[in-house]
């Protein structure tokens, strides 16, 4: 058997990453998680959490993210802080090259997550103030509210129509001046009174003291200003997968993202994805922790068939 | 569109079916979780979880279930303990017939799980206190002691050969005088020196004061008997889906786990299925909380769809 740093390896650590080091080291795999900043992920930037079962009375992104940490620790996972450069992953033993080192692996998670497309308007600021990228998680602190949503794809409107359950007014703003979603969504858009549309606009700046207050939005017909006063601002114009360094060593959906199967296995043996960089069908940290807990229970019988 | 009791009824209360119902009631489904006995499920019988993502310091199998009870009923959920007998599935509105009652509603989760093969020799004494069904769950508890494996089949022989890691030895109990588990498994488990064999036999008794302390075996062939002085005892001698309700309803595959796709949806539309109940690749409390986000999420999409 050819010489290896390790059984496996899981990039990424939000908590995909965390819950297979979890499940791997529970299992007393050779493994090592690493990760180019800090463990968390997007989680980090989640101000409170309030669907991740078993919590409540809900808690905040690095809350969930020091327990992951403390959890995964406990069986003696080590973390370290590594970008990845590219994978190798051609023949038995993989390749990951990462700024510093080439590491050796029989078997590789890849839990390197998705980052919402941003307006680049400075929404840094408002990060957990009013601005979010996910109606299922925080849609519900705005009842009452109004809120303004940007986009004008299946994700835009779908999910305005699920604001419109909580919020009393969505002002939904697009670059054109029609939707690119499916003709029956729009249809249901068009429909409800709550949606009011701001057709031809882009988002051109946010403001507000401690949290968001208003948004200003930019006719591009008619170079048009305008302020909309709202409490939150929702963004759906578009996500990208974190998987750059994957190149097309494995197969990916048309939107970048890693194809696998119930396994999670990908299309190169020894493979797995978990969590928000495959073409999974909700991105959430149940899922993230489910497809994680698969994840690890498949390399580690493929590890264990490598050795017999 | 035809009059319904609730657009969406869950059945099970386990982690899977409390998950489909903090979903469910976030999103403002009408929404009924109907569970036969108390919430829990097999969870409820779970001494100490440390594989359930984010709580490092591990929780009893009550405790979280008090937590998931708590957050589902905050968005609102309605519990009802009712028994379902039987489903009727044809036409856009679906009837649960219960003990009680008829319900008719737009959609289903099945989330009512699976339960372990018992030995019938008074196991429940031991439960959370020596005996277990789940070695990703438990092995780690017996580092450095001896355990009973029972069982023949690839699951016996997959996780006798895993709690090696931990135990310094691992009694395999099987009823015939070979594995039935594929060759390959067989191989290692005859390979490994902390395995050893108990062919022919079956338990016939679990004894302890407090905890187990040792478990009776008898061969079927010379009809003696034998005490084996264990800590631990592992049965795998099958799982059986909690799914008798169904009848031939739904798609199951040769075991009677209800197949679904990666959306969870099953073969009769409006009609999920989560968690243990289904056919997945592993039977944890982080996979039934990803199905049922999931499952969940697909269910108000399907509602969406008959309301537009």
């Amino acid at each position: 058997m050819e010489n290896v740093d390790y059984d496996l390896v899981i990039i990424g650590g939000g908590p995909a990453g965390l819950t297979a080091g979890l499940y791997a080291s529970r299992a007393r795999l050779n493994v090592l998680l690493i990760e180019r900043v800090a463990p968390g992920g997007q989680v980090l930037i989640t101000d409170h959490i309030e669907n991740y079962p078993g919590f409540p009375e809900g808690l905040s992104g690095p809350e969930l993210t020091d327990k992951l940490v403390a959890q995964a620790r406990q069986f003696g996972l080590p973390i370290e802080s590594e970008e990845v450069e590219s994978l190798t992953l051609e023949g038995p033993v993989k390749i990951i090259k990462t700024s510093g080192r080439e590491i050796r692996t029989h078997a590789i998670i890849i839990a390197s997550g998705a980052s919402p497309r941003t307006l680049h308007v400075g929404e840094e600021r408002f990060q957990g103030k009013g601005l979010s990228y996910c109606a299922t998680c925080d849609g519900p602190f705005y009842r009452n509210k109004t809120v303004v949503a940007v986009g004008g794809g299946d994700t835009a409107v779908q999910e305005s129509i699920f604001l419109t359950k909580f919020a009393s007014k969505v002002y939904l703003v697009h670059r054109r001046d029609q939707l690119r979603a499916t003709k029956i969504l729009q249809e249901r858009a068009l429909a409800n009174d709550k949606i009011e549309f701001v057709w031809d606009s882009v988002v051109t700046g946010l403001d507000g003291f401690f949290g968001l207050e208003s948004v200003k939005v930019k006719n591009l017909k008619t170079q048009e200003e305008r302020t909309l006063t709202a409490e939150g601002c929702f963004i759906w114009i578009g996500i990208v997968p974190n998987a750059g360094f994957v190149g097309d060593s494995l197969e990916k959906d048309p939107w970048g993202f890693i194809i696998t199967d119930a396994h999670m296995a990908t299309s190169v043996p020894g493979v797995f994805a978990a969590g928000d960089v495959r073409n999974t069908p909700l991105r959430q940290i149940a899922t993230a922790v489910g497809d994680a807990a698969i994840a690890a229970y498949s390399a580690e019988h493929y590890i264990e068939n490598l050795k017999s």
